[in-house]
C-alpha cells in the first residue's frame, strides 16, 4: 500500500491512503489520525489500512477523492529519529580521492551515518527555504525506510521485517558550510537544512522485485531546472543495504516507530548514469577536466526527483521543489 | 510551575504538573495529555497549567496524589529535536591539552553542537542498558532547556522568549567508541546511547535569581556510587548562553516546539570543585600525576545528578541511574 499525508492545519497532518497509480486517496481518521499514530501500532494497524488500500483499487472505497501532491506534507511531518547512511562507499571513495585524501578500507565494512534533524521534514512540494546562495545550496537524492521498533543489538538478519516503509529524500546540503563544520568534530548540523521526502510512503512489497536483499533495485531520476542530471541506479554499489544499516545503529540503542533511515547519496560506479548530488558531479569534473563547472544552486532553482516501475508508472511521486530565499 | 510525565503504557505517558516541593502531582488531561501537546500549543496551554499549579500549591488542587519520581519517564519520553552543546569550552580546551592538541581559536566564538538521538529518551530512576563495559562508560552532567517554536534565522536578542523549560541531563557517552567514532567524519551516533532528563521539567521563573542571562548559576551535584564527584556550577564559565545556541541551531533551521537544547558537560575552571564527567576527570589525572586513575563505570554503578536552590531543596528532582548489561 501507499500512504500519504496531507496538510489539514495541525502539525502532522491527515494520514491518507493512496492507490497505487496516486490518483485516489482516501482519508482514514477511524484507524488511525497520523502515520506515527500508524507506525506506534503497526502490527494491528497495517492490515486495517491494507484493507482500505484494497477497497480503493477496487474502486469501492467510501469517499474517496483525487490525490494532489500539491497538498502533501511529509509522509511523516516530524519525526523522533533520522539517521541518514553513506551507504554508497564508491562516492565517499571519489570525493576524497579527488581531494587527495586516501578512504580508510574500513569505510568498505563499517557504515557511516549521521543523525539529521527530524523535527520540520517538507513536503515534496515545499519549497526550500536558504538564507544565502553563499553556502553552496545542493540536493542529496535518496532512499530512505522506516521501521517500527527495532530494539538495541538487532543483527542485519533480524533486521529486515523492521522495514515497514520506503520513502524518497532529497537530503538537502550546504556544502560550503560542510568543511568548517566536519573540522570542529562533531558532525553536520547547520549544513543540513531541512530534508524533503516524496509524496507518499510505500510498504517493500509494492516494488515488487525491485525490492530485494533490503535494496530498491530502480534508478532514481533526477533532474535539476527541468534538465536531467542522473539517474544512478539505487539498488547497485550500495556497499551496506538497508538491514546492514540496521544493525549499525542499533548497537548501543533502540530505534523506536518511525525511525527513518536514509541510504546517503545514491551513486555508481558507472559514471555515465550521472549523479545524485552537484558535489559529485562538480569532483567528476575536478578528475576529469581539471575544474569544477557545475554551479551549486541558486534562488528560484528547482530540483525533481523521482523513481519509476518497469513500465514507466511513478512510484512515489515526485519530489519537486524550488530553492528560495528564506524570509 | 514544574511539569513531570509518568508512565501509563502508553509512548508520551501522562502529563502532570508537580508542587514546588515535588510532593505533590496532579493530572490535567482536561488541559494536555503530553507535554509534547503542551508544548505544541504552549501560548494558550500554559496560562492553564499554571492556574493548576497555583491551586496544587494552595492545597486546592483536586485529585492531587503523592509525586513518585520512581514513576517517571523523561518529561518528553521522545521529542523531535535533540541538539546538544559543548558551550563549557574550558572543558573542551583541557581535553585537547591532554591530548597535545591546539584548540582553534574560533571556538571561543562560534558555538560547537551535535545532533542527538531523540527517539528513546531516558526517565531519572530507570536503568542505563549498554552491551558492553568496553565501550568506556560515562556520565555527561548537563543543563538542557525546551524551547516553542524557533524560526529560522533568530538572532540571540530575540532568542530568550523561546525557552519555556529547563531540565537537567545526563548525556550518557560511551568514551571508546569516541575516537573511532569522530575520525569518520560524522559525529556522535553509536557513541551516545539514550539520554536520561531531571524527574520534572520547570519554567525559568522557579529558578528564581538563578536564572539569568540565559543561564542557570547554580551548581550541578554529581555523585557516582554514592560518593561525591564534582559540583560545577553551571552558571560558571558557560561560554555560550542558552539564548546564542538558539542562534546558532537555527541558522539555516527552524526549530520546531519540544526541540530540547544541551549545555554540553559543566565544567569551571576552579577544578575544586570536580567534574561532571568522567572523561574530565581522567583528563586531570592525567595532567596532574601523568595517569588517568578513576575507572569509567561498570555494571551496577550508580549516577545521581541533582541541584538544589538556596535553601538546600531539589529543584528538578533527581537523576539516579544503575548501569546495567543489555538485556
Amino acid at each position: 500500500m501507499k500512504l500519504a499525508t496531507l496538510k489539514s492545519g495541525s502539525r502532522d497532518g491527515q494520514l491518507v491512503v493512496v492507490s497505487r497509480d496516486l490518483s485516489r486517496a482516501v482519508a482514514v481518521p477511524q484507524i488511525a489520525a497520523t502515520l506515527q499514530a500508524a507506525l506506534d501500532d503497526w502490527s494491528s494497524v497495517a492490515p486495517k489500512l491494507a484493507d482500505v488500500a484494497a477497497a480503493l483499487e477496487r474502486g469501492e472505497a467510501k469517499d474517496s477523492f483525487a490525490f494532489d501532491p500539491k497538498r502533501v506534507m511529509a509522509p511523516l511531518p516530524r519525526a523522533y529519529h533520522w539517521v541518514d547512511g553513506s551507504a554508497y562507499v564508491n562516492h565517499v571513495e571519489l570525493v576524497r580521492k579527488a581531494r587527495g585524501a586516501q578512504m580508510p578500507e574500513s569505510f568498505w565494512t563499517d557504515p557511516l551515518v549521521y543523525q539529521g534533524g527530524s523535527d520540520d521534514f517538507l513536503g515534496a512540494r515545499d519549497d526550500a527555504p536558504v538564507p544565502s546562495e553563499e553556502y553552496g545550496i545542493d540536493l542529496e537524492g535518496e532512499i530512505a525506510v522506516i521501521t517500527d521498533d527495532v530494539p538495541m543489538g538487532t543483527k542485519r538478519d533480524s533486521a529486515f521485517d523492521h522495514i515497514k516503509l520506503v520513502m524518497l529524500v532529497n537530503d538537502w546540503s550546504l556544502r560550503h558550510l560542510i568543511p568548517g563544520e566536519l573540522a570542529k568534530g562533531f558532525g553536520f548540523y547547520q549544513s543540513k537544512p531541512a530534508t524533503a521526502f516524496s509524496p507518499v510512503a510505500v510498504t517493500p512489497d509494492e516494488l515488487g522485485a525491485a525490492w530485494r536483499d533490503a535494496k530498491v533495485h530502480r534508478p532514481l531520476v533526477v533532474h535539476v531546472n527541468d534538465q536531467p542530471f542522473g539517474q544512478p541506479n539505487a539498488g547497485v554499489d550500495m556497499t551496506f543495504d538497508f538491514a546492514r544499516l540496521i544493525e549499525h545503529v542499533t548497537l548501543t540503542r533502540n530505534a523506536e516507530a518511525g525511525t527513518v533511515l536514509g541510504s546517503g547519496t545514491i551513486s555508481n560506479y558507472d559514471r555515465s548514469l550521472g549523479s545524485a548530488c552537484i558535489a559529485e558531479r562538480r569532483t567528476l569534473e575536478q578528475i576529469e577536466q581539471g575544474k569544477a563547472a557545475t554551479p551549486f544552486l541558486k534562488f528560484g532553482d528547482t530540483v525533481r526527483i523521482e523513481m519509476f516501475d518497469e513500465q514507466g508508472r511513478s512510484i512515489f511521486g515526485a519530489i519537486d521543489q524550488k530553492v528560495v530565499r528564506l524570509g
